[in-house]
């Protein structure tokens, strides 16, 4: 392809919204362009790479015998009222009435669609396992998109969607994607950090995220200094650890009984620590929690004695619609609410309402504890269960407990670990010391269970005619922030550094002059690396040769050739050969540029690619 | 590709909305299902069909130097209220509000999204003339989907938008894109007809259809039975004729006066037949229209004096914003609106509200004439310019003309071809015969000249630093229709036929019994025939033959070879091949079948792509 007709617009100034080193190169070397907040075009030279991740991708998906399909991007509303992740779903679910006032979807995910294309074709345990998968457009009416495709509104996702007739086949499949994924990552250059991942929103259990560190992640993710332990912070555990108020379980039995105190105008820990001289790892917080769609059994719980469980929906688990809980943790630590609602199966937990805890308590807010608490069930952290002389609220206004003790002054009803790791925590496989990182997702994979196939009412006949419902996977790759990744992991201050599996082209051919004997041998030389199957541009504009250099390493080509009257003259013709990571270009005679070049490109895409 | 380890749920029933051929056999064969009225998904087989189709479009446009991009679907609605479509599209612009009550669109089309990609990067003559294309999503919010995916209203489209620095330029690409168009057709062996039509909504000028021949085509088409003359009744021409009354124009000067005669509770021509015991040739049929955004000069027509131009957006021409005529035609014609607009140089015209009509010819509605008509301009029909003997309404309740002659009773303002031209009507061209057929339009290709560049801004400085507006074209094709219109074409009562170049695979072998000898034969026959180059698929299923041969036949797959005990058994091992499209198999020889069908489908190919 010649320069002069293909179109690379390159820039040399910045957009000011670019913070980021893909969005500015992006940007500058002509491979997008903005069509709104959060709206990009990819140009051709930003399509090409595009779509080389897109063609490892789908190789990859094919190589594990997923099957692609292509469902519409606009999808009845219809379907996600079934699924429930219509009201679920919040504001990022961009919906549209169309003229006949019908609701309709403009895709963030596609279980609905997938689930429902399929619902009346898996009549028998003969077409078990199935796994689809779409490379298509998806929508997210984010509230605040940035950092170029980084985090943009509309963006391209290869979703898959699996569904098998137990769980062994769920978790064959699931390992399959999850070997794929690291294969696409590595084959597009990418350094990722497959972590434990809670499932969050997307409901059922088993998940994988694969993150790349960025400095503008929004995750945050827990890794270990000594083995490769990764989690990200929603799911994370550590070590149990014991602070100076509970060096030993055993030493309960010296502790006195507990103890009302006065702490007037004291409400939280802050404020306590400095009235009684000592530290937040000596207390018992206690939060009062609400958490909705509720799986875990109630029955026996206090409190809960008037709950009724119903189904949401045909197929759905009963669940209760919501329930409070006293939480309580080490002063020192805090709830991870994803973690809770884990513990607690339930869809959603977040603290109660001030009536609420009012009500539960029976005090103003800030004096809950879990001696004498019998409204609610206490949910103990597993920090709390070898505190033996602690501080804890009284359930009075101004009103504390010293002395108390988990086991003796208090029985929790459920003990489970809900605290949030940090920094310097241990590590829950060795012990060694935990550190942080942000990180981006670009992938993820989820054992989703029966969640959709119940709600949406799939079951498929067994060998003896029995009906079942299916358990289902679903496995996600944003393609444009994995492009963007690449850029990041892969630049300098001149420009992008193609790994030369996705780079746009593998060689640029400058000319230093496009006319005479040097655009013969230029064009000759284009004709030559084409044939050994390379793809190739060549800079044919009338620019100075200090322009074509800077805009071939602004666009990041892995290989330059540049050809220039005085090397090609000389008895042997040479021309100069410069990888774009490396500082020096060399001289190679002419005739052995493709064979050179075209060697080197194999090589690197073969370790890229492994034995594929 | 084994049939088991793909996903082709074939059907033997019909969906009971399938009235045509394409639809049920897309849904019998597999190849889509539906997720909602007017939303479908493709499943493996019918992706793998579209995808060829895609592929070939691609090639063919990258040829003449088009270049793929990929913008949002999602689209700012700001852009549409720049060039003026956000008011003119009407309801089948599927608007959506996000969360912050910002207005998009979802992309029906895309000259917005495309101009406004560029606006900012043709500063200099040296960047045109430039073509970009996306094959991406499209949504119309059809108020009746019907026929599957012939009118679906999520789609994919090839659209194309070229920009030039003058007419030549774009008349270059424009036939460069007409060629490219016949080719894609040809390639997915598609007879279509290429047939002139009218801009309409798109505006501009200069465009033409591509048309495949259709039973529940929305568009009719006049064809001339002795030249090759084909156009949109839109914008069809006829050959002058003369009706009985009006056999010669010399003959005005015999003609009696005009005489005004009474017509009580006569309204409609066909009353006034009866009561004149005469023929609608005889009439001169005048009605009242109204036309939006006429560019036409009316500042020196009747009626006219205070109608003031202006311009809608910066850069749009100068237009009115209505305007009133009235039209005069033969009594046994129609009036075509599309042309008349055209004519008018409006956006729009039709048949004015009766309120008008009542004002402008002082008279109820059914007596409006053009003898003695001052409140607007008369735009008379060619074939009343020859009238001179006719009868026509008096302006007056009750009351008609007889023996009116233009131009000796009445001068037009202005005389044009408004008349809808029917089956019978004479070829413009020849002279011959015209009839008609229904029509299904998968291609368009368009001039439109300035219109969105002007109102969206978009100039480049020429070689002398002087400012220019581009000229713009515009050239889509729909990839689900031509899809669809392929299977119209090539289907039999067993299923459908399809040409190599878009078949799912070119070859399927079906064992009778896929174990022993035959498993391994049919196993080794399969990696043959793909080290060949060829698509197969391996019909490994555990099902009669019969059921294999029909599903074979139903999917159309090219070739199919059957592999048996008994004809392999023998002294030299023979599978039976036969065509999809002929009755009989052949016995060939095991070792030759490859050889023989990879060459078929190669001359196929050559066949169909031409030289390329």
């Amino acid at each position: 392809m010649k320069f002069s007709q293909t179109f690379i617009p390159t820039l040399r100034e910045v957009p000011g919204d670019a913070v980021i080193a893909s969005h500015r190169l992006m940007f500058r070397a002509g491979m997008i362009r903005k069509l709104s907040n959060g709206l990009f075009a990819y140009l051709p030279l930003g399509l090409r790479c595009f779509r080389k991740v897109e063609t490892i991708i789908r190789e990859e998906m094919n190589a594990i015998g997923s099957l692609e399909i292509k469902p519409t991007v606009v999808v009845p509303g219809e379907l996600w009222k079934e699924s429930g992740r219509w009201d679920s779903m919040g504001e990022a679910l961009l919906r549209v009435k169309n003229r006949l006032d019908a609701d309709f979807v403009v895709s963030p995910t596609a279980e609905e669609a997938f689930t429902k294309i399929i619902r009346d074709e898996l009549s028998s345990y003969r077409r078990l396992p199935l796994s689809l998968y779409q490379i298509n457009t998806k929508y997210r009416d984010e509230i605040r998109p940035r950092y170029g495709v980084m985090r943009s509104r509309e963006f391209v996702m290869k979703d898959a969607y699996s569904y098998h007739a137990g769980e062994e086949s769920l978790d064959e499949h699931y390992r399959a994607q999850g070997a794929a994924y690291r294969k696409i990552f590595k084959r597009c250059g990418l350094t990722v950090i497959p972590v434990r991942a809670d499932s969050g929103a997307m409901g059922g259990s088993g998940s994988e995220e694969f993150m790349v560190e960025s400095e503008i992640g929004d995750n945050t993710l827990l890794l270990c200094k000594s083995c490769d332990y990764a989690a990200n912070v929603e799911k994370a555990e550590c070590k149990p650890d014991y602070g100076r108020f509970n060096a030993e379980p055993a030493a309960a039995a010296n502790v006195p009984p507990v103890e009302k105190i006065d702490t007037p105008e004291v409400k939280i820990i802050e404020e306590l620590c400095a009235f009684l001289k000592t530290e937040a790892a000596g207390f018992i917080k206690t939060l009062i929690y609400r958490a909705v769609n509720v799986e875990l059994d109630l029955s026996a719980a206090p409190g809960c004695g008037s709950l009724v469980k119903r189904r949401a929906a045909p197929g759905a688990p009963e669940t209760y619609d919501e329930a409070f809980f006293a939480v309580a943790i080490r002063g020192d630590l805090d709830v991870n609410e994803v973690k809770l609602a884990a513990a607690l199966q339930a869809s959603e937990a977040g603290l109660a309402a001030d009536a609420d805890v009012v009500r539960i308590t029976g005090a103003p807010v800030g004096f809950a504890g879990p001696v004498g608490l019998a409204a609610v069930p206490v949910i103990a952290d597993q920090t709390v269960t070898g505190m033996t002389d602690a501080v804890t609220g009284a359930l009075e206004k101004d009103k504390h407990y010293r002395h108390a003790a988990c086991g003796r002054d208090f029985a929790p009803w459920l003990t489970a670990d809900v605290r949030t790791v940090k920094a310097g925590d241990r590590c829950p496989l060795c012990g060694g010391e935990l550190y942080e990182k942000k990180g981006n997702e670009l992938g993820h994979i989820f054992k989703l269970g029966s969640k959709y196939t119940a709600s949406m009412g799939v079951s498929y006949l067994d060998e003896n005619g029995k009906s079942h419902i299916p358990v289902m996977g679903c496995y996600g790759i944003g393609l444009d922030r994995t492009l963007a990744s690449i850029i990041e992991e892969h630049h300098d201050d001149q420009g992008i550094v193609w790994p030369v599996s996705v780079a746009p082209y593998h060689v640029i051919i400058i000319p230093i002059k496009y006319s005479g004997a040097v655009k013969d041998a230029c064009d000759a030389l284009a004709k030559e690396l084409e044939a050994a199957g390379l793809e190739v541009l060549l800079d044919d504009r009338d620019e100075r040769a200090g322009v074509k250099f800077n805009d071939a390493d602004l666009v990041g080509i892995p290989w330059r050739i540049v050809a220039g009257d005085k090397n090609l003259a000389g008895g042997i013709p040479r021309v100069e050969v410069k990888r774009r990571s490396e500082k020096e270009a060399r001289l190679v005679p002419l005739c052995e540029t493709t064979a050179e070049i075209a060697a080197a490109v194999k090589a690197e895409l073969t370790a890229l690619n492994g034995t594929r």
